[in-house]
Order: structure tokens, then C-alpha cells, then sequence
């Protein structure tokens, strides 16, 4: 039985953080059912395996029988080690070794998007969640977060430019994992699917590989991804 | 028997392409000899197989007995494809095709660092090759490559932080393949080894953990890279 802790929105059924979705696919890759508990930023109480509170205080956390597990590449490297019969999320050793990269060039991208949606963000998450994500997220920029937003439209060129690896890799190939889908592909995708969950505000130009190879991600299994509710943008 | 058309200098021992070098490096990991052809850039003439010119008049070039291979990722994979009792280049074939991308972000790379060493490469190369150089580069840059160069110390920091990614790999794992480096690694080092090569500049902090894996890289294969004809920078 696998239970996910997953980021939620004022309506629960918005879910939006880029980690969560990173194991969301991870887990339909092992063809794995998974029943997702909507967590919001300040339920820390809830994440405590053994009465021991997780020390990150973060999500995804998936919950396999009485084994708590945190971290969305530690629960990749959990799922690819305990369900061997099922994909694999890396095609064997070295390439579990070369997805570490994708992971932090994700964490980077996720980074790139912030500014874009994080105002969008306050506007969905619950009444509860925020005054703290308003008090962290301004800290972290700087700035409130209306200023983060202002003139964003602006700035999308620079954004869109700044992905050119990814461009031109996908010209050449489908998925980063090849034919096929890998966690290096999810590992990417998450920051996109944050920003569709969440953002009105079309990141990518419609002719743009990488928008294409996001397209196929929302469309597999069964289209995991497209359902959600979010933003056709 | 291996041959390669390696670019070189007005010294014909100093060898700087980035792409020369990724395959440098993976004809090492495969424990292969080659014997290197210095070439320069006005020599398209000599890179004539059957006596037709390469549409890219460019280097790499390998020549394998009768063959000739052009383009760094076309001759790794015809090398991890004819030398298959060899040490893997890419650890299978999902390993294969996300190395893809490490070869784009090798290149965005090398774009990044051009403008630091660009102009240290024109005070390298021999006379015959220097007004080709300065109009190709200059055309590319629009404006001259002294101007290009004016500066740079102080574009230092805005490079290395963009290289954030990278620096958080590292920090997890001693190279891109895991415990040892594979043409994912390759792909990216070509873009350090260009530059020290070539230029005096110290482009990474010594503490930066990509200069550790720059160093480990260094020492690869018996030092092939550190006793190239270089800076200590």
C-alpha cells in the first residue's frame, strides 16, 4: 500500500509542487497505484513517521506499508530499488548515476520558473498556508511577491533563451531518457507541471520543442498530467 | 588503427578544441592509441576521405583504417559501437541517450567560456590561421575579439555562478557517471580543458568542487590532460 503526502491548494484537488509531481510520474513509470494525501506548507505535524518529525518538513513523503520515506530523489532511488520487477526509472547504473544532474539541473529550472508563478501560487493555496508562505517567499526574494510578478511577461524571452540545452537536445531526441520517458525526464517536467497547476501565464512558446516534449509528459499514462487541474498554458 | 585530426596552434603540441578533447578522452576510457594529426583551421583541404570534402570542415575527424567519422557525438558513438569489448562510454542504452544532453550543455558551455578565452586563442593559433579566426569570431561576437576579452575578470563571478548545477552535482558524486567519468563527463570537461589550454585565466576557484572534478579529470588516463601543453589555471 503506497500513501504520498502531496502539496494541495485551497481546493485539494490542485496539486502543484514540482517534487510531488517528479514522483507522481515516478510512480505511474513502476505502473504503481499510489493514494495521495493533500498536505498543506504548515502541516508539519502531519509528517511524523514513529512520532519522530521528518526533518526537512517537506513533501513528497511516500509511505510504503510502515516505511516513511522523504526527499523525491531519495523515494527515486526507493521505488527503483524495492519494485526491481516493475521499469526502471534510470536504465541501470550509470544512468542512475547521470540522472543526479537532471535532478539539479530541475532544481535550478524550479528556480528559473519562481518568479514567474510564485504570486499565483499565493493566490491558490489555502487561507492557512498564507502568512507563512508569504513571510518565506518574500524573504527569499527580497521583495513582496507582487513585485516579483510585475513585469513578468517582459522577462519570458530571457527565460525562454535560457533553456536552449534542453531545446536543442529535444530537436534531436523525444525524451531526454531517449524513446522513452526516464526520471531524467520527470525530473524537468516537474517545474513545467508547477507552473501549469498553477499559472495562467504561458512560459513556453507553442512551436517550442521543449513545449512539445512537455506535451507528450502531460499526455502519458493515460495523461496524469493534463487531467490534473491546472492552466492550459 | 586510429587516427585523429586534432586542432592545434602555431605550436602544433598545443591542442585546444573542446570537441577534440571530449574525444580524446573517450578514446582513453576505451584504452585505445591514436595517433593525433595536428590541424588547423584553415586546413579544410586536408579533410577530403574518397576525396570528398566534409560538408562540416571541421574537427574531430577519426580515421579508423578506411573510415572516417566526423562530429564529437557521431564519433562516440561509432567508437562505443565498434569497440564493444571496451570500458562502456555511456552505460547502456538509456545511458546513451542522456548523455545527449550532457553534450548540449557541454556546448552551451563552451559558449559561455568563449568569451573569457576566445581572444587568448587568436595569440595561440599560427599565422595562417588568424585573419580566418578574427573574421569568423568577430562576426559571431560583433565586435573585436579585444574587445570581447575587455573585462572579464569582472564577468568571472556571473560565470561561475551560473555554473550552480554542476557545483551541486559534484558536491554529491566525484563525476557525472558516478564513482568514474564517462562521456558525460567528457562532454563537459572539453569546455575546461579548452580554456586551460589556451588561456591564463583561472575561470574556477580552486575550493569550487568543479575544479575538483576538473582535476580528477586531469589525472585520468596517466594525466593525458594535465600534461598537455597548457596553463596551471
Amino acid at each position: 500500500m503506497l500513501k504520498m503526502f502531496d502539496l494541495a491548494g485551497a481546493d485539494s484537488t490542485r496539486r502543484f509542487s514540482p517534487y510531488c509531481w517528479r514522483i507522481r510520474l515516478a510512480l505511474a513509470h513502476k505502473g504503481l497505484e499510489v493514494e495521495t494525501i493533500p498536505w498543506r506548507f504548515t502541516e508539519k505535524a502531519a509528517l511524523v513517521p514513529g512520532g519522530q518529525p521528518l526533518d526537512s518538513g517537506k513533501v513528497p513523503v511516500l509511505v510504503h506499508d510502515d516505511q516513511w520515506v522523504a526527499d523525491s530523489w531519495v523515494i527515486a532511488n526507493y521505488l527503483e530499488d524495492t519494485f526491481t520487477d516493475r521499469p526502471s526509472l534510470f536504465g541501470g547504473p550509470a544512468g542512475q548515476a547521470m540522472t543526479r544532474h537532471y535532478c539539479s539541473l530541475g532544481d535550478v529550472l524550479i528556480g528559473s520558473v519562481a518568479p514567474f508563478v510564485v504570486h499565483d501560487v499565493f493566490g491558490h493555496i489555502d487561507p492557512v498556508d498564507q502568512a507563512y508562505f508569504r513571510a518565506t517567499r518574500e524573504k527569499r526574494f527580497g521583495k513582496s511577491l507582487e513585485e516579483v510578478a510585475a513585469g513578468r511577461e517582459a522577462r519570458l524571452p530571457a527565460f525562454r533563451d535560457s533553456l536552449i540545452a534542453m531545446r536543442v537536445t529535444l530537436g534531436n531526441q523525444p525524451f531526454f531518457g531517449g524513446a522513452t520517458p526516464l526520471y531524467a525526464d520527470y525530473a524537468l517536467f516537474g517545474a513545467f507541471q508547477w507552473a501549469r497547476t498553477i499559472s495562467p501565464l504561458q512560459l513556453l512558446a507553442a512551436d517550442d520543442p521543449i513545449a512539445q516534449w512537455r506535451g507528450r509528459l502531460l499526455d502519458a499514462f493515460d495523461g496524469l498530467g493534463r487531467k490534473a487541474p491546472g492552466y492550459d498554458a
